[in-house]
């Protein structure tokens, strides 16, 4: 109820703090029968990882994750799989003055005054560190997803700033996102982000911008009417990543323009399978998924780590100012890639197996 | 789980089917002490119902509540609050023809592969007239709030097609909302977005558009770190509203096209109290409400029952034409904005009790 | 979180007074494509409900229900089915004396202090009547159950006082069950009972007993490792119960007096299936139900209702006197039958749904 | 959903398996500004662990616990306790053998039948080893309990076998019970038990019997109506606990033998307080605690563990003979003292969370 779990049927405990001794997740109702090692989970979090390329923070760590329980020579049980990732980067720093300041649009001030104390280093448990056991526990999602569905979750770099990629989901060569560190499918575009994202580095500044998902093989009938909709709860799952201010669905905010004649998804009948010829909807209907690809955005704003002086208040409320230094990630962006395909991941397995539970019980003619 | 309860200590279960007998909710955990009468909750209805206005629905329904359980002599008992509101609008029509065809960008058709079976008339538990109950909740949770904390939560329309309100939340003069049908704080505005409205239904098409909400004199501290986030569960809220296709806070998509040096909003000490100067977040740090004024935005894509032939597919899959006729409701938007505030209330009264749960329990100097 | 639901997957929120206007449970997650009907489970609050015979309480009380939502033509819908009685014998007399003092072992006491309000009409909240839902929503699991798996949960008192059936549960002819009003399958012993009920009633005191149910054709795999064992829903469902104050599965407390040469249940081969010779176990081990039929007693103490004279406080605290009189139920156990049947029934419909969930998503050779 | 959490507010998320890597619990809603370091959870382990006395098994673990998240400087900070025992008997023997059968009365079956596969090796996640993650979660509890309402939990062994302590739980002299190595607080007795639980041993065959639990200064109002019940919840935490068969609470079974008149609980007022003159209702009423000790009895069935040859069955199904080898605990009753304590606290604990978040918010005079 503090906020930790996410999921009913596929459910993630996370716990840890930036700087601790390590972070982890405990995955629970992970189905028996699943082969599983570390090598399932480690590439995903070496997308995630600082220092993977030069426009990420230069801060390298590892990230390795070890199998602390819940499989047995290699394959899933059906009990907990607790997932730990010691840090290589515990406290060491002296962190008194960081202790008594509050760095702006950062969680400092509110952890401070919602607990009374706060774990000061690298942000504790509000940085975005945490997201790695998002990852981890996404990345088990994607395999029962993948295996049991032939579901696949493909997320890339829509904008930086205003460099925006024009094409429509459906055209992405997804070949190309891995191509560049900033995980933009246009090559071209992925070199004018970069450019500016250095640039940002440069000027001690930083950038935000959207990610575009597309989550291809989805049945029909996942979701639940009235406030378990999928839609609904993906978008609690982007809302919880670190800096993210915004998720649309399909036509999002663009489709208020439109009327219901030019935004209204026809059925029609394509070699036996009914599908929609446009997917304004994004691939759910009432809240549940109607078998086309389901397509949304999720908006991250600049980091809030800039390396100037900026004006703000000390713990006793007195105005002071902080001066930011030291590495820092001046785009979230192409890290966020990963986690937005494993917190959809877990959304996705979580409705799967309610589906399960409740599918063709009782059979109507 | 199968979605129909929204919240943890404050928890909605929302019952009904557009025509059947009736539509209602059980509210649970809502504290005992509290004044609470039919007369508390009618007037939030009667900004929801059809029929109230010429932009609106003209299908006329008076939804009248009835408190079942759970007072005493006008009071709370904090044992469960059941709601109830008779539908004079039950299944009377021959549905044998809609019920062999799927409307476009309507529910039908994941309903009947979901399920195998579903309630025809006027959509049954798709429809959005479910709705009433969020309502009808929403009142309690916004009486609790208001009496507790001096909370207000209010909503307008921002946009209704291209047709979009300039000014920034903090200068809404909120005495001009209810003063048009379309519940735009412009009424200049407002008289060009009736028009609009009112052209779409002579033309049997619909529009879309957003609503803005914003909330004043919510304190520090609710919201939980990781997953349950504010924002992360106000999302969920507001997707689960039907026809919504986004949502976004504070900045929003619009704050991608910032930098962190602009975006980052300032501490100040405004005489004794932290605040922050500008409110890019919208009101939270790290999930957490931070004492300044939520502000988001939800959009609605046009309604999708439109009065024009359009292709589809019937039961059996193969293709033929809809042809929808009757009385429609060409804008969602005026209707939406009751609704919006009820989630919004649910999700920050459901934060408040869990925020009490734990403060103050060990004091730390 | 207020306590008033119950279940995960097949969920069941309870709400009501005992003499408020109705009383009702919501059930969320009954399967799409039961047929259901008001006739399947008005027997079963039939045999609930007050004045059924000459040892239960006068007050005489139909307990009509009727389902408000979640079907269509008879057939579930897989949405929320409503369900209300409307309380017959609604606030009528003059409850102010009885507002003003603590019935000895009652709840008064309790939801006073709690709650600082108390609906004091019939016990309003804390009424057995409340079990009334229990039993309608029972209905329905017990419907699942047995359709899905042919599942049959049958109850019986197995004491009054110091009458025991000294049977053990397989030589029980189910048959006679339902032969006399005290609903023990032993004619003779049943007509002790009856008479000992009889005396208790003229001489204003109560009697207390144990209630056993036996659940046969359960699927091996119902229940969860650690927390949620089967046994342990099971219990916590019967201790839920009004009057209850123990549970027992198996050999229960008698067991701790065998050896575990004695105790242990040794597995046999019964034509191609797996059985045990004994089931000390009751049906479960680990907390997983083993194919064995399920076993448990429940204990429900001397009804607190008595007609005599008996110290104890005021609202103030004050030493008084309190003065029972009117109807009164002198021993609950033959209506407890029901209420045990269906809180059984809820257990193993969540835990097979559960079940379901995960069972067989990945085959292991 | 698997079965692993326990608790709403303060929640336990229990991993591990007896011979993997490790074992652990998530605590989340630990509220912020306790004091704690392992040194306060060591103690409570101590009691539990293998190998601590000559009675209890020789197999000698000692479950050293580290804390890896949610403290700063050994105060909590409101977030995620990640603890974590490593195994020290990992992995090492054959187990092939093992692999092919099923012990009697084990969990070997249903977990092998449930999930198509099992952890073979110290009984995986069905081994009492488990319960050391029950332990350390209820340390905090028990620490936050004592400090924030100065509730204690005392629990010692009732019987053992036919060697049943005969005194009242208020008459127990809580300083005796740590005196013998069997934690009943009759010395003579517990001399009696001890050499009853040796000649078991010897004889390679176990002992059952019961705990007795007594909680003081618990405060008025812990528990819910309906469903949560404060007994129901104990119920289930008790039933959960390895090898338990059966709950009572106050009276429990033996009150069925009373009548009304005698079992009655009558209010009086000592020194200004509301007390009850007997506690035949345990501590609670209505589900609602009322002020007096909470007294509770849970039995234990003799350890399946026995030094015997038994008939069983393999894999396949063919019957066969299972010779039970090597270090066996005789009797668990001795080392069950101190899970049934920390599940009692993981309950109380909770439902103090819960009842802080309604308590007070609107007074009602």
């Amino acid at each position: 109820m503090s906020g930790d779990s996410f999921g009913k049927l596929f459910k993630v405990n996370n716990w840890g703090e930036s700087h601790g001794k390590a972070i982890g997740v405990v995955v629970e109702g992970c189905p028996a029968g699943l082969e599983l090692s570390e090598t399932d989970i480690q590439p995903f979090l070496d997308k995630r990882r600082p220092g993977q390329s030069a426009i990420t923070t230069r801060r390298d760590e590892k990230d390795q994750v070890k199998i602390l329980s819940g499989t047995v020579d290699g394959i899933t049980t059906g009990t907990p799989i607790s997932l730990m990732i010691e840090n290589q980067d515990q406290k060491s720093k002296d962190y008194s003055e960081m202790a008594k300041i509050f760095r702006p649009s950062h969680a400092d001030f509110t952890y401070q005054k919602k607990y009374g104390i706060r774990d000061v280093a690298g942000g504790g448990r509000s940085s975005a560190r945490i997201t790695a056991g998002h990852v981890a526990a996404g990345a088990i999602a994607q395999k029962i997803l993948a295996k049991a569905l032939g579901t696949d979750i493909v997320g890339y770099v829509k904008s930086v700033n205003d460099l925006v990629l024009a094409m429509p989901s459906e055209q992405v060569d997804v070949s190309l996102i891995e191509q560049t560190a900033v995980r933009c499918p246009d090559l071209a575009l992925a070199e004018k982000m970069i450019k500016r994202i250095e640039a940002a580095r440069k000027n001690g500044d930083s950038l935000g911008g959207v990610v575009e998902c597309r989550i291809n093989s989805v049945p029909i009938g996942l979701g639940e009417p009235v406030f378990d909709k999928l839609e609904a709860d993906l978008a609690k799952a982007m809302l919880a990543i670190n800096a993210s201010k915004g998720f649309e669905i399909g036509s999002g905010f663009a489709g208020t323009l439109e009327t219901g004649t030019s935004h209204n998804d026809i059925f029609i009948n394509q070699d036996g399978k009914v599908k929609t010829k446009t997917n304004s909807s994004g691939g759910t209907l009432g809240g549940i998924s109607n078998g086309m690809p389901i397509v949304f955005r999720v908006a991250f704003k600049p980091t809030p780590t800039i390396i100037k002086e900026q004006a703000t208040v000390n713990l006793a409320g007195d105005e002071t100012v902080f001066h930011g230094r030291g590495r820092h990630d001046p785009c979230v962006l192409p890290r966020a890639v990963p986690i937005v395909e494993a917190m959809a991941a877990l959304v996705l397995c979580d409705h799967f197996l309610r589906f399960r539970a409740y599918k063709g019980l009782f059979d109507i003619n």
